[in-house]
């Protein structure tokens, strides 16, 4: 569950301004102020089921975007590589290997985007 | 000029598959095969004019997408600071105010992204 929250911020923070404005709030309500579906369908005055639709119609639309554009799976590759790089380097006696390992992942991002 | 075309060839392969297929068809024409007006609208039989509108119309949906979600800017800073940190590790002897400099740039690239 948390993992499926996680991705839907991810989408929604890079595709959100692609969504209606109603979709882009009540997403927001749901995945960054954690309200339940009841919470956000009493705060705007629509049934549960109302608030339920508006959330599957905005996450369907994310999921095609991401499915069209596979930028989330790029950004989160460079993420992952660049944590890596910064974990080598980050280190009290830096060695010569570790500097290899580093520029070869660079060379890995520099492909990547 | 050229600075336009590259523009528009970054957005078109970060955004393009959002476009309609003859748009991006013919975008890929233009700016990836470098076709002029005229060869393409002999091409695909019509108009000149025909051809500039398609392309203006597929050019302003692309700024629009990146108006809205940024993320050419995004992938270019971020792709400026890796250049920099594959630079400042690339040498023939690392000196310590090197890695340094490496580190503080990565921490740059993790808040951006």
């Amino acid at each position: 569950m948390l993992e499926k929250r996680n991705y839907f911020v991810l989408l929604k923070d890079l595709y959100g301004p692609l969504l209606t404005e109603k979709q882009f709030y009540i997403m927001g309500l749901y995945y960054d102020n954690d309200l339940s579906l009841s919470e956000i369908a009493e705060n705007i005055e629509i049934t549960r089921q109302g608030v339920y639709d508006i959330i599957k119609r905005a996450e369907n639309a994310l999921e095609e975007y991401e499915s069209k554009l596979g930028l989330a799976k790029k950004f989160q590759q460079t993420k992952k590589h660049i944590d890596e790089v910064y974990e080598l380097l980050n280190t009290e006696k830096l060695d010569e290997e570790s500097v290899k390992k580093a520029i070869n992942i660079l060379e890995q991002v520099m492909d990547l985007i």
